[in-house]
């Protein structure tokens, strides 16, 4: 096997610590992922050696943080199968993007009664920016379920829009099942009939090869710091006609080409979109993360992850007092379950912590979804690249001891 | 004297290199500032040993980087003069500072003909957010002049506030003349009347100490990167009063209590008006830099600086072919200048460079200001903390260059 899996550990500094006495097991990748020596090097190396603010200097060193900063763009687009870089806008995560698409384009064009579709399984993040489009301007919110498996049935999105639906807000991979939405029949539905797309490509982005020019989304919003990049960094691509239909979100430098007393002259995308000094550090720092995964391949990652997400499928389903959410044959390395007569999930995560185990525990940024399962919290291990069938018997061993606690 | 130059210039490793073969004469802190050792270690540290997501963990790691995030919001506290820490919001900077009270605050609270007062001295990121609600809303936007030394009457903005007059918005130091803005006699007489006071202290507080449970003003906005903190870190403070008139701005996770298809049950201030996946490292660092200020002593680096201001002052007055923009009494250590008959900025800044010596060239995102001051363009000098007498020295031996060159 080509993929070396101890020399990606040895990158990743603080897999070799301890917590609580024992060996760090982070299966926590989900919420956010560990940071390889690399991306840690360049951001030691932007501060001591090579810091300045960007755009706007003429100095050597503006002219080369400005470099590196700019170059990132070209390495987001690569990454993601762009072929025109100014497709890509920073952003400071996920978050802030869909924010963007809320305030920047549907905020503009959608009216009462104008619908919005989304999963049940969206994550926070993709549900409480149109919810304020809803309180604020009557918009509609529209819900398609996930099934008992937790996929997403495309033909049943399909068959949500009406004459009224105006843009379709769903994610590529849930961050709670795991499970990979097959997105691009719902995209390609939606454009026949003059509809939006956004792709919240928080966790796919992160677990499998993703091309942004074949799957063809209007919005795809990504987040460094799950990609084993800095915190604050992110970005979104934006088709280049669906930038020309949208007004400026955050006001501010960079963002403008001249202001005057009475006028504003707004730049060009994707700078149009960036206002302020940006996440400088950050942002270099996610291009050396996301040159790390390529470097890896993503192909490789996938495929360890895939065999990962067998290996826990298999051990795990071996519990038969634990049930997880979400068995869809499409499922990456997510797994959120609940262990029958157990005390709360905050209970077991605190468990396997004493353990060193990593996991989370509770709603996962995912109200609707919890109501659809009908649970009230979950606790959730998610892989990454740097996992190992190990940890995975260190997790299910723990799990025994808590159904042992517990049960 | 106190003030050990020649350990803080230690403190900061990029101030040891040397550019074009000179030693570098960073004289652009204005527009981004250097940071010390102590931040980079702290951000080695958290993405080394300390690295997961806040708030939402129940696991070690996460505890430990919740602890250290959550206590940068006492330590701004404390290096603004802010009784409750609560009353502090994490932001990425300014920019998006004044852009959630633009969205949060201003946007539901402003009809079309309601007035907004600016001083022609505001940098972009004042200026921007408040042309949207002109353009968005049919707000008015009245300017307040500054004389001719650079100086900002009080009496005058106080004269500009009308019965339509909701917000005023002003720098606290202009980003380009250096002038401390007299704001409290502002504050007072707009609060007399019932009109919400921004402050934009992106450059103040870097130069001076501030205690804003004395200045009294509704809205401080504060940028990390400029206060020798990472880039993506920042904060704003507002009085736990206007927080309760305002309404989210970025929706997403942890700002929320409850989620579900129909509703939103919105999180208590601060965490309300914060979304998502913070720049956790970012403001771990910058947590870091404002203690490190504080070690130093917000009133010696003050006299550190208004003793460099006398020497630059002293040294550019005696060049008779450069016009410095600004002269006020009050001007702190920025110092923004064209060369009679020479070239562009541009070109002064290049030759500058070649000797090692970084300033900034242009309009320095104050649009309004340059067409006032009837410049295209000027090279600004801003200084920090770091910087000497001798900096100061060779700076003037490079535009005596220019001089020549150009002349």
């Amino acid at each position: 096997m080509t993929y070396n899996i101890d020399a990606i550990r040895a990158d990743f500094p603080i897999l070799s610590r301890e917590v609580n006495g024992k060996p760090l097991v982070y299966l926590d990748s989900g919420a956010s992922a560990q940071k390889p020596q690399v991306v840690i090097d360049a951001i030691t190396q932007a501060y001591s050696m090579e810091y300045a603010n960007v755009h706007r200097g003429l100095h050597h060193l503006s002219n080369l943080a400005t470099e590196k900063y700019e170059a990132v763009r070209g390495t987001i687009a690569r990454f993601l199968g762009v072929k025109d870089e100014e497709e890509i806008v920073f952003t400071s995560g996920t978050t802030e993007g869909i924010n963007l698409v809320a305030y920047g384009w549907a905020m503009p064009h959608l009216q009462a009664g104008d619908e919005i579709i989304l999963s049940v399984a969206e994550h926070h993040a993709n549900i409480v920016p149109w919810h304020f489009l809803r309180e604020r301007q009557g918009v509609v919110l529209k819900w398609v379920d996930v099934d008992a498996n937790g996929d997403l049935d495309p033909q049943a999105v399909i068959d949500a829009m009406g004459p009224r639906t105006k843009l379709v807000a769903l994610s590529h991979m849930s961050n709670v099942l795991g499970t990979v939405f097959d997105v691009k029949p719902v995209i390609d539905a939606a454009h026949a009939r003059g509809i939006r797309v956004l792709i919240d490509g928080s966790q796919a982005a992160v677990h499998m090869p993703v091309n942004l020019d074949a799957l063809g989304a209007d919005f795809y919003a990504i987040t460094g710091h799950k990609l084993y990049g800095p915190s604050g960094s992110g970005a979104i691509h934006i088709r280049r006609e669906v930038m020309d239909e949208m007004r400026p979100f955050l006001g501010g430098g960079d963002m403008i080409r001249e202001v005057t007393k009475d006028t504003v002259i707004y730049n060009d995308p994707p700078m149009k979109f960036e206002a302020g000094t940006p996440g400088i550090v950050q942002q270099i720092g996610l291009g050396v993360a996301l040159d790390y995964m390529m470097g890896v391949g993503m192909e490789n990652i996938a495929a360890h992850e895939r065999h990962l997400t067998q290996y826990a499928r298999q051990r795990l389903d071996g519990l038969n007092w634990l049930q997880v959410q979400g068995k869809s044959a499409s499922k990456g390395a997510i797994f959120s379950f609940t262990i029958d007569g157990a005390g709360h999930p905050h209970d077991i995560s605190t468990v396997l912590d004493k353990r060193g185990i990593a996991v989370r525990a509770g709603q996962h940024c995912a109200g609707p979804l919890m109501e659809h399962m009908g649970v009230n919290a979950t606790c959730r291990a998610s892989f990454g690249m740097y996992n190992t069938e190990a940890e995975i018997d260190a997790l299910v061993d723990a799990l025994e001891l808590c159904h042992e606690l517990f049960a």
